[in-house]
């Protein structure tokens, strides 16, 4: 007789964490005799946080018209909780990576403008409070299309307005945020984020992130000049240190940005929403706790959810699974996890392998019912 | 604390039993603390059974060239224990399926000829019993190849003498053995069959394994011909019928067609292999009972070495796990199997996820372990 904790992140490009959960819960239902489950989809400011954000905030998902990363308009989702006036914002839905074919990616030419929009809905339609998700940007543009979108305006040289893109950051000579509305100003923007790296330096936003959004090697010292602009100029300017802030970095430069130039939290998001879901209660409850995400490697235990989830479990003695869309055959295992299951079903197609995530956990779910029942 | 029993089957083309079985019991001895386990290579007369069996009945192996399928040498493995004076051949050794490319495939031109050699050779070397597996052949020709070799003279109208090949079944008129060796003919000649198909009609080998090698379905009528021929003159010659004779149709007629010729006697290899391997013995001790092959479907209950290793296992109460490298996702389990669990680690071509093989075996092994014990 064993308490399942099934606290699944989502399956980035095919299930959300909430599907996840109940297809897992499905197959342990149908599995396991003996034995008891319970649900916590989970997220860490990644891809997909959104809908899990909004449920454990209790808030509803609307959908908003806005400007894509290139600036192609876009259907945006985000969740709105009009009693406590909180917003769930995720950048991904209107500046997200997903959004492009490989082909388009372009660090130099995406915006985060369509975020910044949605700010401004969250704001106009009386939000106090706007938690803001920053995983999975296509966008190495250190915010100046979010800022832009509020109100913000730019100058170069000589005292030119400019219309700013990734290009503008090591020409832009002041940032003017007078004319952003009093009430986005004084909301509480709060960033969950799901990487920890600085702004500036080896294991900042330019190096270890334009590439991943289509920049040439050769362009990232180009980032960086912008980036080192854009600080010096927020400490000259708004009196604060953002080259090396923790989680910095995240998104292109969009947390230590907003942090410097309007006052936005960093937090990290994993955490968070641990906090929300109530994970610690629900994992002392549990005896066995199943995770899981699209790719589980050994980068998931430094702060991805999955990772922190594991650790958490392994560190209050329960016997830790991973269900991982992919898994090294020589890695029996690694991190907190005591096994990780591979979900694929046969040799097949990343394309068909992913169209089956629902069955093949259920499936899964099914097979952990029996052996953990055994 | 689980006894673990390890009787995999060879995983066709990528693994054989025996080494299936150490890669599981490797990953099961690092996932499991407390537990005991013990390896049970097991084949069903098919494609593989060479090594198991020879395993099991002290046999070594020696290599000879024969000629091939399509007439081509190959060099052949068979087994041999001196002492018993016992012999092992695996007909798809020199007529296997898997000695030809798709396109070579060719129902009309095969022959067991090689099969033949291997027989002579191990009459020559003193054996008394031959055990001669047939699943994985690439030919239909009614065993007319193996009786060639053997030194048999057929004659068609008129006592013409021909060099009988698939399309001459249809105009033999006699089978003279006189001209096969004494020493052949008192040979104990044993077949361990894979299937139970009869020689004739709609499950017979025309219509159900022809088309498999390379048959046109437009032809299967004029196999069923030649079978028929030759049934008629077994009866008329030898005495036997061996129309509807079960696992008369294994290998495209070979066990019909020896048996009514040579006398040879037909049993069900998979039970037979268990019998060798002691198998009721060691499911006494087990709790829990691993098997598998490359793909475990709903065809394995029947009779294949899986099928019936898990019926045994279900039937002594035990706890039965298949391990496949093609699981359908939505089957949750089927026949006699608690789980079924894929080897795949991950989306792949057919032809890495083969040479990853004893790798994901051991992998599973683990994760068995761990699960197990958990």
């Amino acid at each position: 007789m064993k308490n399942i904790l099934i606290a699944p992140n989502a399956y980035k490009g095919a299930l959300d964490a909430s599907k996840a959960a109940d297809a897992i819960e499905q197959g342990l239902i149908l599995g396991m005799l003996n034995g008891s489950s319970k649900k916590v989809p989970i997220a860490d400011g990644g891809d997909g946080s959104l809908s899990v954000i909004s449920h454990y905030l209790g808030a509803t998902l609307h959908t908003k018209r806005v400007t894509g990363p290139l600036g192609k308009p876009v259907a945006a989702q985000w969740g709105f909780n009009e009693s406590t006036k909180t917003a769930v914002i995720e950048l991904a839905e209107a500046s997200g990576i997903r959004l492009l074919r490989k082909e388009e990616l372009s660090a130099w030419e995406t915006t985060t403008y369509g975020t910044g929009e949605l700010i401004r809905e969250a704001v106009a339609k009386g939000a106090k409070t706007i938690y803001l998700t920053i995983g999975g940007s296509a966008t190495v543009d250190g915010a100046l299309g979010i800022l832009d979108a509020l109100g913000t305006i730019f100058y170069t040289e000589n005292e030119q307005l400019i219309d700013p893109g990734a290009r503008d950051m090591e020409h832009i000579t002041r940032i003017d945020i007078s004319s952003i509305p009093e009430a986005i100003r004084q909301a509480n923007l709060i960033i969950l984020c799901d990487v920890t790296n600085p702004l500036l330096g080896d294991e900042g936003a330019a190096s270890v992130f334009a590439p991943q959004k289509g920049a040439l090697v050769t362009d990232v010292s180009k980032f960086e000049k912008g980036f080192e602009n854009l600080a010096s100029l927020i400490k000259k300017d708004f009196g604060k240190q953002v080259g090396d802030l923790k989680h910095g970095g995240a998104a292109g430069g969009v947390s230590a940005i907003l942090h410097g130039v309007l006052g936005a939290k960093l937090i990290a998001g994993g955490e968070q929403i641990l906090e929300w879901a109530d994970f610690n209660t629900h994992l002392k409850w549990a005896d066995v706790v199943i995770t899981g995400e699209g790719r589980i490697d050994h980068q998931t235990q430094y702060g991805k959810g999955p990772g922190l989830v594991a650790m958490k479990a392994k560190e209050a003695g329960k016997f830790v699974i991973g269900l991982s869309g992919f898994v090294e055959p020589d890695d029996l295992t690694f991190g907190n996890f005591d096994v990780i299951l591979s979900l694929s079903n046969k040799p097949d197609s990343l394309e068909n392998a992913m169209s089956q995530t629902a069955v093949n956990l259920k499936r899964l779910g099914y097979q952990l019912g029996k052996l953990l029942d055994s």
